[in-house]
């Protein structure tokens, strides 16, 4: 019997290639549910095609506009973080996408790991916030969570067939984004269109700013913290600019093992979706003797704090990393939006983190709170950037 | 209880390598038979140290120097064919180290095979001439043959956790050996000196020269087909001049798993002896950082007709990969000799494939019998370059 799949945040870049995957795939995988964002012209067509038996929108607004375009089909509408909900627990969903961009993917994937589901995790968001509370559920309801990001798969893929204690040491690495090499004072400069040009990965916006600035590798080491069961001081990042290599593992005895492909999110996402089986996908395979190089640098640490923020956060435990991650996609849109300047992105998140401090994290609640407290808290300090940098 | 281990070729390179990776590991393993070459003064240190209960040489006037030596110990001293066996199938002997240069490793590693050890199996021509038999022999008895070879020991770490049906290719790499680049005008002009000397690895002389023609990665191939059940058009090799990361495999799905390491026989050893777990190793780590530069190049196998070569022999089946490999050993021979120049080698290995053919390869017996045949043939081949050259 095929497998049911359900995929939050279908149309953005991660869910839109995960529907390209399941369609080469084929029978053995039946779409049975879907949430989309924003574009709900979308949503429809995939509706249309796909015939789930549900689609949801967070926004009650576009709820509406889903009913009268679905009415003559027999889909249902459901809106608001209720509709995520009933997509991300549905009962003929075996296979839970979890590609909503940012925290509003954290509560639907919770359910889906109460649910017991296998979750294709895309939102790391989920883990930097509430890993704990994440794991203890999975633990107890049997859910596996297998990520999607092209690091956190490489490594997955790497680790199989290996105990924990033969392993050594994480690597993760690091593209350095577009602005590999820029000083403090250049990157003061860069503008959200510059920083939107990934050099090597097709992604959506928040995740190619967060590539530029290195919060998206601080955000998937504490990822890789809870997914891999690994101490912090165990997870190293290597910028290797070429993205070939996704990441590796070093074991106890010195051996790496180093996972590589081209730089397709469907080869991730049919990992997760096929795991624990590897199947011929149609994505033109990595050509070795087209690469004549392959390089390795340490991050600098000092022009781009993101990755020595995020290691403090953990440090500070509890609700610090879901204030720090709350505090970052503030200080992205407020990037985006010409507000404040790419240096800044990291200034508001330290000065939110110097300001809130942590407190304990033993539940969803309180790391919403916490989230809600840090935006509020990031914003003010966004204020102030901007009336220091106009007076 | 201390897992035992006979070393068949103690005083070699491979083989004063896995005594120093015994060393370390310590109390769970302990030395019981050795086999040395011709240092038999090397072997006796060894005895008196390791206090095995048996050593052995193949060279019957050496058994009584080393008697006499070891007169006033109890350790039995065994020589010729007999002695070698005695080593590979003592009762004691869980783990069997398998790293008897050339063809004499063939029928005490087969033995090994028949009496169901672990061979941690360094000595690539037991594959390379009778890799049906002994894979089958192997079945029979449930012996573990792990590869000591850094190649093959990376495509067993790629490997484990996968199923066979995932595997798409297997991608050898070769360092391409001191003459990468050079034209066959150049190449007829080498002498052993500069053959010797090889960038990345610090070998026994015959797997040295191997390395420049790349025989050793035509051999390779051979052994990778019987080791791993892999069609030959799936084994692929790529020149990779850093030889830091030591063999790949591509999955169905396009995504490639690779295995780096510092270039150390100690690791692979270390992993055939202390298999299925990893544990840590005195060997520095690979620094990442250090690398700047990683290339991939096809081989050029005009040039260095040696791939073809093993491609042409085992496509013949039979007994034809044997009479590769001896007519490879005498062209060796000989051309550390000063008696054909180094194109000569190939020459040499190519005209006695032609004039031999392949026969079946039913027994041991057969295979010795064209090994035999090979020799003859490659020296008839070898008198008529000479003789061609001087007039």
């Amino acid at each position: 019997m095929a497998s049911g799949v359900a995929i939050l945040g279908s149309t953005g870049s991660i869910g839109k290639t995960a529907l390209r995957v399941l369609s080469w795939l084929g029978d053995e995988y039946r779409v049975v549910a879907l949430a989309g964002g924003r574009n709900w012209e979308e949503l429809v067509r995939q509706a249309l095609e796909l015939k789930p038996r549900v689609v949801a929108t967070p926004y009650p607004e576009l709820a509406k506009k889903l009913s009268s375009a679905l009415a003559e089909s027999d889909i249902r509408v459901a809106g608001g973080p209720e509709g995520l909900i009933e997509v991300a627990t549905h009962p003929q969903a075996d296979i839970v996408v979890s590609a909503i961009v940012g925290s509003a993917g954290l509560l639907p994937t919770m359910r889906a790991v109460q649910a017991g589901k296998r979750i294709a995790l895309a939102n790391k968001e989920t883990l930097v916030m509430a890993g704990g509370l994440i794991m203890e559920e999975a633990k107890r309801s049997g859910a596996l969570i297998i990520p999607v990001d092209s690091e956190h798969s490489a490594i997955a893929q790497c680790l199989a067939g290996h105990r924990s204690e033969e392993v050594k040491r994480i690597i993760l690495t690091a593209s350095g984004g577009p602005f590999l090499g820029f000083s403090r004072s250049q990157l003061e400069k860069v503008t959200p269109e510059e920083a939107l040009k990934h050099p090597n990965w097709n992604m959506g916006t928040k995740i190619t700013i967060d590539s530029a600035t290195l919060m998206n590798k601080g955000l998937e080491i504490i990822e890789a913290v809870w997914l891999f069961g690994m101490d912090i001081h165990n997870i190293e990042v290597v910028i290797h600019p070429q993205s070939l290599i996704h990441s590796m593992v070093e074991f106890s005895d010195g051996s790496i093992l180093a996972q590589m492909a081209v730089p397709d999110m469907a080869l991730p996402l049919q990992y997760a979706i096929t795991f624990p089986q590897r199947i011929t996908s149609p994505v033109a395979p990595l050509d070795l003797l087209s690469i004549n190089n392959l390089q390795f640098f340490s991050p600098d640490e000092t022009t781009f704090p993101a990755i020595k923020l995020t290691r403090r956060a953990m440090g500070m435990g509890g609700t610090a990393t879901a204030i720090l991650n709350g505090a970052n996609e503030v200080a992205v849109e407020a990037f985006l939006a010409g507000k404040i300047s790419f240096n800044d992105i990291t200034t508001t998140v330290e000065d939110t983190l110097d300001i809130l401090g942590s407190s304990p994290a033993n539940s969803l609640e309180e790391i919403i709170a916490s989230d809600a407290e840090a935006r509020q808290v990031a914003l003010g300090a966004i204020e102030t950037l901007e009336s220091n940098r106009a007076s």
